[in-house]
């Protein structure tokens, strides 16, 4: 999908591809295969890839050492994805559309028929911070 | 370029293409094509793109606000890009490669011979603060 988006990756980077399933075991249905690119103390940029109907779990990103907490842009680069923000309608990206995601608000997404390619420009990611809406997650 | 490279725009990006001639008139020699994703208090992503040979002059991000001064990953999509780091060797990105640049250091960088695609991913970007060694320019 990645090489479908025309997306290049290292060796490096093909070998380091992350893959989430939140610890549920049903990684087709709910989870997230992801390339980070950079992931500073300011600044982080990955690529999400999501099979055809894959979903990432409602959760929010909490305020952090007294600041605000992540803030993320994501922009469609293949296919399409559903994304559910609170507050908001839903909204379905397709290639070249993006939306950004105010710190500390409730969203979840999930890919169309075709699969995703996602590109995430943020603050700096801490996983271990997330705060999912489902407790049986572990990041 | 940007369709070679796989990358999608809308056709509000299309229109929005920004041109940076930094104010000398040569801007196939010095110059750069830009399209902005988003650029927030905290979190700025761009596509760079470079003619054969056509280069962007050097600069620094000084600090702002009281706060460091922007910092910059720069990954190449196309093509190749040779990058001139103050306190670094010369580093030349190919596809897929890509080099993270501290605030406040002086930097340039020139496309190769079939022109670049670049992804810059960044702390906000405030380009009339940037300073450039050349007191010609204007940004």
């Amino acid at each position: 999908m990645l090489d479908e988006a025309g997306i290049v990756l290292t060796a490096a980077e093909r070998d380091a591809i992350e893959v989430a399933d939140f610890g549920l075991g049903r990684l087709e249905q709910v989870g997230l295969q992801l390339v980070v690119y950079v992931n500073t103390e300011r600044v982080c940029a990955k690529e999400l890839v999501l099979f055809p109907g894959q979903t990432c779990p409602e959760h929010r990103h909490p305020p952090v050492d007294g600041g605000p907490g992540k803030e993320e842009t994501f922009r469609c680069r293949l296919g399409s994805v559903q994304l559910h923000v609170e507050g908001e309608a839903e909204i379905v990206l397709g290639p070249g559309e993006q939306f950004t995601i105010a710190p500390d608000t409730l969203h979840w997404f999930q890919a169309g028929a075709e699969g995703a390619v996602v590109s995430e420009f943020s603050t700096q990611s801490r996983d271990e911070l997330d705060v999912f809406t489902d407790p049986r997650i572990v990041r």
